[in-house]
């Protein structure tokens, strides 16, 4: 079956029907850097008016879920902290509940906040990540350079405070091989003020080279993402839309997982890349943009 | 032909026979740690009476052959710069010799004073590096994130001084294709005051991981290290032998450069891990040491 575009109303209440819960992706479908997208706050509320579940999904691991929260508030968007999953969060509860992990003991953290945050929420202590004191100087009688044994596991993610201190510390952690390796995600990059620049999976791959470890990943496209999401919403994947803007995760990611899929076009693909991709990995839906559920169900 | 350990005079003689000039590997070889081995001294100084070339290798990137030199000079040997080769000074050279860089165009180095001081003595000037305007919190509208259009090649190395601006500036160096992306040596670890460091492999990786390209390696075992080597001193590769302390590193480099190979169980090696290794990847010869050589010579 070839990708349906979302053009009028008929289509969009088909659409509609066959979903319960949507997941989102958050830029580049909800909002675009820092401008929302048009007609967004009202489609989100139409679907809540329809009893629709909403999750927001992001690879952003340097902020907790909290944070997310405040950062919807200021597109005039409200949602509440159980509707959004940040990789932080996901490679947290994957710990919690697919490792079974040992909440007397410690996660190193080698990334921002938004790791140690989540850890927090869920009553597991960390050290490492945003201690000042790894801010300094690397010398090889640094105390960090000593693992603490009560460490059961260590977290990556993106951070902009690499250091020497820290990329050595985690490999202490990592060349034993009893401390699971987990990592929020694996992009390699992220654009930001029209650049390029280095993503999550710049630093793990950092650590990863140097203790001939490969990581357990938790953000999209990875099925570790989805597996904990459904495991702690209890959604039915038959009945779950993955809404994204790119081919080769969103869409990835959702079709992996059974989901139905809807890409938008306001991100950064295009109606002929749509039609590029293989046949099996071509979005179900596609639409011009989020906000035309909205504008073709009240059109005329 | 199995390899043949150096046990007595007579095996020592016809191993010299067969050889004008020596390669040798540093640290686990004339040294470990800071511990000169024994009986090196008069080894390489019979050598050099007997009229043989000496040529030092190191993977090490952080120094400049000048600093090496001073380095040999604390563990009482006398070597002169041009005895040397380093990685940053095979880098330099694979640029200038194998790449003709144009040398009015500046190199971007994420590495150590190494690397600045040998492209500075051939003539080259390089930006990044150490310079301490680096050495800042990460902020997107950083200057150094535009790139210098004067810059023509990238040489990264091992630095404990990496920073997310570095990474960052960098890549934006390395998203323009027609710039080369040298890597002094790829080398994942090293060994440092009893435990396992981050190598420059491991810093490499993280801005080969978001550019998505492979660097240009000049480090051993990579053979443009040795045909950096080659063209610089005109050597005779049948009649050259590399003596090292590593079967994946150094005896690999002599092996696949069509060099004779001495491996000296002073490293990291054990004489079972000789004969572990398939036939076509061990050496031609291997001894204890590399004193055994003035040792079986002055025997009764």
């Amino acid at each position: 079956m070839s990708p349906v575009k979302l053009s009028a109303k008929e289509g969009v209440l088909n659409f509609l029907n066959k979903y319960d819960c949507f997941l989102f992706d958050c830029d580049g479908v909800l909002w675009l850097g820092d401008q929302l997208l048009p007609k967004v706050i009202e489609t989100l509320n139409f679907l809540r008016s329809q009893g629709k579940k909403l999750i927001f999904v992001t690879n952003n691991s340097t902020k907790s879920r909290v944070q997310y929260v405040e950062k919807f508030k200021k597109f005039g968007l409200n949602v509440n902290k159980e509707e959004i999953f940040g990789s932080s969060y996901a490679s947290c509860i994957y710990l919690e509940k697919f490792l079974n992990f040992d909440k007397s003991k410690k996660v190193w953290v080698f990334g921002e906040s938004g790791i140690e945050q989540e850890l927090k929420e869920i009553g597991i202590e960390s050290i490492g990540g945003t201690d000042p004191a790894l801010n300094v100087e690397f010398s090889n009688d640094n105390h960090f350079l000593k693992p603490d044994p009560t460490v059961g596991a260590v977290i990556v993610g993106l951070t902009t405070h690499i250091n020497y201190l820290k990329m050595a510390a985690t490999l202490q952690y990592l060349l034993n091989l009893e401390i699971p390796f987990i990592a929020t995600n694996i992009d390699s990059t992220y654009p930001s003020n029209g650049m390029i620049l280095p993503g999550a999976g710049s630093i793990i791959q950092s650590v990863a080279t140097c203790s001939h470890r490969t990581p357990i990943a938790c953000g999209k496209p990875n099925q570790n993402m989805l597996d904990v999401i459904v495991a702690a919403h209890g959604i039915n994947r038959e009945r779950t839309c993955m809404v994204g803007d790119r081919l080769n995760t969103d869409m990835i990611f959702g079709l992996d997982g059974g989901l139905g899929t809807l890409l938008v076009l306001t991100g950064i693909e295009s109606e002929e890349n749509v039609f590029k991709q293989e046949k099996d990995k071509q979005p179900l839906y596609y639409a011009d943009k989020l906000g035309d559920i909205y504008e073709f169900l009240n059109e005329a």
